[in-house]
């Protein structure tokens, strides 16, 4: 298992006329976790598109325990709990400032060459780098 | 079962630069189907609002078969396929102008009391609604 | 001058928690109206991608007289008074669905050779097109 | 004049497929570094909007020098350069992290009694906490 922790300030761009955080906003912060996990490793999701890789979304799940409020500071938990082969699955728990969860949610991403659309395997270096830190 | 379908043309503002419909864009899809779909039952949500009912909500699930691309037409069809009670689930199943199916989902909404933001049941004029057209 | 018209429901994911649509959510309006003026006279801006041809935003100006609220029903009127050169000039027009209105806009976008990102003329169909229908 | 920056980094969902950040999200950009600039005046907007006080935005404008590209990091320096009364003008400055100018901003906004709607004087503490720090 590995973990990374990002903070998010929810803004007013976020909100919707309910006052809560819109649910389709919620994959920006599933999105800059996950990417902020792969730079903890030392991975730039920017330099794999450069190199001919990209990871499309395969599915998405999101699961809403309590709103996310207008400047609420969220922490979001990103955890993998099994080494990636053709698929690779973030699991994220969101928390507000008083620590009370809000949202659990889980990403599925594929690797694709760019050129040629074709599915791949994970990349060595992702593969390497999560090994290492794995529990 | 009850079915009700929009189309939606993806604009510039929905890409990323993959050049593929951004995965939290889909909750925007999703809205518009269900929304659409109470209204071609005589039922406005905005109405709902009014009255002091909210439908927050409570998961949402999308897997992702190919891309809508930039200027697609899609066509998002919503079902019902069980009547409500204190939870709704909308279906969504999205083809695209070649009739390639690229997206289903299923988001779970709750009724809840604006005033006192308590759960309460499915309104009864949801319910009735949907049981003349159930079949 | 040439005008043309388009409509647009306001959705939830456009509004914030003052219960108004979000103003950067203006942007996408604007987009829709002049990809469909565009359209209107017989040109694709999707196609204008294909061939090599972009038009990248240079400037946009909002001005805001009443707020769009949730399920209004806004028609946009996007005007263009010139006839473009290396630049192509966009004015907006939105009201309501009580013909109030709400909110007026201009874009100026360039057009840009996509190979090479150099700026280039106006592409000589579009200088056509609104030739015809210029008054 | 008083200036505050804040720093952003492009995500995936702000990125079009053109690969640039999408002008519509600029938007974003200026509230957060707004609101910052409140904050380090000692004033929440959030706390403002408890007491009843609101500020819509009146207009707004965006020059576009050069794309935010995906996963750029951007100063964005926030600009008072003159006392508010009925209304306060901020101007927004953003360069990438190779100090590049790419945008410059300007939004009015209005205050507003959030109970009755009605345009009211910019409120005594944020008068008082720019006067202050004002050169």
């Amino acid at each position: 298992m590995y973990t990374h922790s990002v903070t998010y300030r929810v803004c007013y761009a976020d909100t919707d006329q309910m006052g809560y955080m819109y649910y389709g906003n919620y994959a920006r912060l599933y999105e800059i976790a996950r990417v902020e996990m792969l730079r903890s490793l030392g991975i730039s999701y920017k330099s794999l598109e450069d190199k001919g890789i990209g990871l499309p979304v395969y599915d998405n799940y999101s699961k809403f325990y309590a709103p996310a409020l207008y400047d609420d500071v969220l922490t979001i938990k990103c955890i993998i709990d099994q080494l990636p082969s053709v698929r690779i699955i973030f699991n994220y728990h969101i928390v507000n400032q008083d620590n009370k969860l809000i949202n659990e949610g889980k990403t599925t991403l594929v690797f694709m060459n760019l050129n040629d659309k074709k599915i791949i395997r994970v990349p060595e270096e992702i593969l390497k780098a999560l090994t290492i830190v794995f529990k």
